[in-house]
């Protein structure tokens, strides 16, 4: 039925060894009509959070999609593997709190199917890599139309593993948030809502140093820490031609406090 | 009319978030048809003239296409954002500098047009995402067709930013010119054209250095320094088995004399 | 006759210039309805062993196609060039030991034909640019149907350049095999063949460190060093949430003893 035109890749294999082409290759061989979008394949290794993070802001953004994720320390092992159905997608990927923020970014999470049909596997299933072996397997059948619930066992959407929420806390003139990410360019993206600047001035101090309330980074002069919504919508940190993450000395987790 | 089958994507968005996956995604539903080809999303942060480079080298071994570079370190302020219709492809970003070499690489620069229409943007802008919001977006309708004249207010070419001419200055029996590019193997790619090494004996001495004149990298014994003209057509340096840009000391934009 | 609808490519050129994009660009230009599987681009640089691991381990996983591959130190110079027919696919690339594993790899080597019919090359060759210039092209004649017989000069395939076997001696209760490749998890895959396992039990010794086979990284306690068969079915050695690479301190090449 329907099915999927698309089908996205979100691992931490790497762009040095051949995974991420075995996985396009089980999806070029059972599903060649398919086309793939690499979301990242550079996740820390094992990083789930990190990975949870990338994946949720992103997949709104793409097509309608089969994405598969596959961070998995625990593959192989009694961990769940799931098909997350979305309204606006469907998430194939290991039960360790990967998919849960994509399935709400993509409208909210319908249903959750364990892949327990070894059917739908590969026909040799090694015990380390799953993801070419059963998530790229299953999302080939998934993008030509087949029944989600036929993956396997439906369960209720409550078992599925969840990270913990990130920290926000707002008061009178300041917000705590927790660091989600830090991109190339050295932002600092926090876990807080772009709304919540709207409470605080121009002028600001974040971590102990002075900074500015802009929209874009050339609206600071140079050197200097802006506060910013970012295209995520969430609060963010950037120096104008530097680095913010330098000069917060901060990483994913920990928190940081902006104040007016 | 007719529109292009192919887009190419340069920037310098690297790929450990879900940037460049974004912009893909903004292509797959706007202008699902259309095949993407990415020329590199690791330019250095900022770099707009290493990101020049890249685009010019390459864009004349691409299809015809919409080209999209971003490297736009003044996203979100007054710098204007821009189509730039070469006589074999159009080009697509941010009035920094970045295009103008790739519209003489595709054969000369036609017409320049400001992307000042807004009902060819996303439906929200952000103020630091304009590759997503802005610029994949107009290559998807330009893609599809679409009169790169309707996406704004054509201007005089000649108000184009440019970036300033590399150094090359020859002499008798000698070159000097600007470092362009080191790539992954430490070559090093100078601005000065192939035809300036004829006028050089098979001995050669380059920064202090002693070289011989090459075709290949073959032709010189192990750890030897090598001059030789490069796939672009440029005056390029090696070594053997070895990292020029470690013998040499170089950087680009550095200048360096070869001698016979 | 038929040709290919797939053309994967392996290289060193790394990811931060348009070599791999020009390639793409020539199979566009050339054989607009080819779809390209990037195996990886980011080979150590002239390394040939380390791709010729990565290239017979993955092209079993694609779909019937023309792998082209390419680290070529001697580009430019008497190497030949050749395409290697398989019973599963060809193989495009310098004759310098990169492809004879991966014809094995694909059901065993048929034919062997020099590239030494210019026109099917590119109508400028450079001297340091063969992927772009000649491999690529050539690649394109191929997934179109041409015979790979009018390529050039039909040449006995024991002629061909192969690297030496890796090391591999098993005795009574141990096994000692050349590590062939570090992934980016820090697992170090030998060269022994899975089977080689079943005779050892489960307590082992790893270059004079205590370990447990098992199958998979969650079955050891966190920072215990594991042996297990990998999903090429080799021997390997990892640590459950560690770097089994720092451990054992090895590099591709070394020689690594399992004793029970």
């Amino acid at each position: 039925m329907g099915g999927y035109d698309w089908v996205s890749l979100t691992t931490d294999y790497g762009l040095s060894d051949g995974f991420v082409a075995m996985c396009h290759g089980v999806l070029a061989r059972r599903a060649p009509g398919v086309r793939v979008i690499d979301v990242t394949h550079l996740v820390s290794p094992g990083e789930v959070a990190e990975a949870a993070t990338v994946l949720a802001q992103t997949v709104p953004h793409l097509p309608p999609a089969v994405h598969v994720a596959v961070v998995d320390p625990g593959v192989g092992t009694a961990r769940r593997a799931v098909v997350v159905e979305a309204a606006g997608g469907l998430l194939v990927g290991p039960d360790n709190g990967l998919l849960p923020a994509a399935g709400e970014a993509l409208g909210g999470i319908r249903r959750v199917v364990l892949l327990d049909n070894p059917e739908w596997y590969a026909d040799a299933v090694s015990h380390t890599f799953h993801g070419r072996d059963i998530f790229t397997p299953v999302a080939a059948r998934l993008a030509l139309g087949a029944d989600p619930g036929a993956a396997g066992s439906t369960v209720d959407a409550e078992t599925l593993v969840r990270l913990p929420d990130p920290v926000v806390t707002t008061g009178d003139g300041w917000v705590e948030a927790e660091v989600l990410a830090v991109d190339r360019f050295g932002n600092v993206q926090l876990a807080a809502p772009g709304t919540a600047l709207s409470a605080l001035g121009p002028a600001l101090r974040v971590g102990g140093l002075r900074a500015t309330q802009a929209r874009t980074f050339g609206e600071a002069a140079p050197g200097e820490l802006i506060v910013y919504v970012d295209s995520a919508d969430r609060v963010a940190v950037a120096v104008n031609g530097g680095r913010a993450v330098v000069a917060l000395g901060v990483a994913p987790g920990d928190i940081l406090r902006i104040s007016g």
